[in-house]
């Protein structure tokens, strides 16, 4: 048993931590899941919303029986005007909460509250910095579909700079042998944007025929002033149009961390393909986090 | 057994149905309730605040031990930003919620998440458009009170060309035989805005002694620009003041959707009078939407 | 068995019941607490936020089984717009809701509320006016840290006027016959603002080697509109730094009701000093607030 009691970023854990985390998850996918959070009081505390990661993780305490106290940005931002990030980890760990689950629009603002908090601290998402539990639910799903992520060729498409989905997951999976590839136009994807052993193309039809895995990324508007490239060219160089489509293997998988913008990064058909594993991701999401839970607060 | 498992207006149950769900709401009012929620995920989505229909829904959800995750309009304006609903739809079902109750400013949305949603949706009021588990607590209440609704003159006073409760508790009142009469002012109440049974009176004070039962409407100033008839001379016409309290039946039942203006629809000694059932129908309405979530979860 | 059902002034207590209520709060310590709440609503109605208080009753409440419903400022705004308090106490407590904990930025709105509301009704703080259960937590945290409280010497320093965690705490420490000061320049700090028995002092410095216990108050910049001592003056006289810090005893504990603001009326350093019981404080108000629900519904 380790004493990996927080997730802040992906190298946290160890393979055989997720391992054994991924071990878990399928196991709650067969219900009953045990009351394994009954009695233990987790605080959400989402500075910045997201319907779909606050949702999951509440999901995921409730399924194991947890107390759930949620803080959103609305409570947020008025409760804790000039109280210091540190300051506010120690209070809520003197209230009795033992999980803490935090996002925040600044990089490193996570670590601050992990940091004082002296409890299990999840990062939900910092910034442009990292959302390690993105990476775990992109992992399995992809380990699920494809069996075997040695070797394995990824391509991960869009506004990879603004995208901290990219940099967790790239980097887990680079861990579990995958090769990773960066498809996207230069002010969207330079050599400081991805980890080093990940190759940057920049011809989206080029790699079509010759990839086991596909991640759309949805352009983060909410990240820069204006877009840097006009939404034509974009669309005309980086979509997931009919045509693309059609020229992906007969049985490669594509994901989206989702929200997903119809007409821009992909067209409406491949919401009805059955090579787009979306809901999946999402599934897979609550069973992911709800093992991390588990396995934070039991130990390995 | 049927296999109704959505509500979006009061149409999509038999009388059947609903003479069951009534039923089981009776016995629920006698505690314990049972724990058939338990272990299902109830989202309650509300695009539009409400304090009496959304905390309804939650106790109703935590009577029978479900998990209830709110989606309150702070967080869904921030959160679905750019999302198409039938988007969000499908990534709620995909965390495995497998409720969804939800309101909506404009009519027909609810049905667009529905369509989407691949489980229990329930209309908690959409627009002008309908709002059913009111019209199933108006009735529930009604019928208690009056014992049974065939023949029963049950008069709807004040704006109903705004109000969703007035056109899904008109429709089921009929249903059970009730005879509906529209009491209002041409800019609340035209042909067009009731069922074509309803029969429509301008003329207040000539029905307050052929009435087995009132209900009373707010005005619902947040669905138009500009008052269309002066406050004071709505008033003067149907404000249920104390010269009409005294007027009508002394065991006639007065209900009132909420929330009430004190000195605009009514007066304040309505509130003290034994006929106003104004909790009756906040108390059954826990009840009912349990006993509905119930039957939709598990059948008929 | 008493009837006190409510709590909005801590004179509401008698010192026996307080007794009866810190012995169960030393019990529900050692864990498993009893499902004491179980079936029972409780709705915290906050109209004002507050990290701390809100989340503490939250935590009360699921401690003992309890069935938790929120209602925050962002909802609340929008709608109870133009519903008079004792209207939504009347709507809550129809929905079967039988715990009230409410918040409120006008003095006496809480009794309002508590008038109409049939059922218990605890005051989380009221405009300047009271805040019974920061009483309660304050006392029994000197009270376990000081063994008798009969002839302390407490000093409450800073913004007393503007504080109702001051006026309230400063009665109750007295009806257990402490001796309160109240140390503050006259802006913060008149005649009127404490109960007669309590001595008034200009000079911090005077006192820090005469007292037994420290309870430090933030400036509440967002009860007035400029502040009416400069910060400078404020901070040279009445500041906990490390030279005063130096000179109170050395088992002397410090309180403060949070949120403190490191700078303003503490320096860095007494954060990380043995005698800060800041958590201690935060710890017991959750235990506290629980054995008072306790007993506010199951009687004494």
């Amino acid at each position: 048993m380790t004493t990996t009691r927080s997730l802040l970023d992906i190298d946290d854990l160890t393979n055989e931590e997720i391992d054994a985390l991924f071990t878990r998850a399928r196991e709650f996918a067969r219900r009953p899941a045990p009351r394994s959070l009954e009695g233990v009081f987790c605080g959400n505390l989402f500075f910045e919303q997201s319907t779909r990661t606050h949702v999951s993780f509440q999901c995921a305490q409730m399924l194991l029986s947890g107390n759930v106290i949620n803080l959103t940005p609305a409570q947020l931002s008025l409760a804790t005007k000039g109280e210091r990030l540190d300051d506010t980890a120690v209070t809520l760990r003197a209230l009795g909460i033992e999980v803490l689950v935090a996002r925040h629009p600044r990089a490193g603002a996570v670590a601050e509250l992990a940091a004082a908090f002296d409890g299990c601290t999840v990062n939900a998402g910092d910034g442009t910095n990292a959302h390690p539990t993105q990476a775990l639910l992109d992992t399995f799903t992809l380990g699920d579909i494809l069996g075997d992520l040695r070797g394995a060729r990824i391509a991960f498409v869009g506004d990879i700079r603004h995208s901290r989905v990219a940099h967790s997951s790239m980097r887990l999976l680079q861990r579990y042998g995958a090769t990773v590839v960066g498809v996207g136009p230069e002010c969207f994807l330079a050599r400081a944007d991805v980890p080093p052993e990940v190759e940057i193309l920049r011809d989206f039809d080029g790699v079509l025929g010759d990839i086991d895995a596909l991640v759309m990324l949805r352009v983060q508007r909410e990240r820069f002033e204006s877009m840097p490239i006009d939404d034509g060219a974009y669309i005309a160089a980086y979509q997931l149009d009919d045509e693309r489509l059609a020229r992906i293997g007969a049985r490669t998988p594509i994901l989206h961390p989702g929200p997903y913008n119809r007409g821009m990064e992909i067209v409406e058909s491949v919401l009805r393909d059955a090579r787009w594993h979306y809901r999946d991701q999402v599934s897979n999401g609550v069973l992911v986090r709800a093992a991390l839970l588990h396995h934070l607060v039991h130990g390995w």
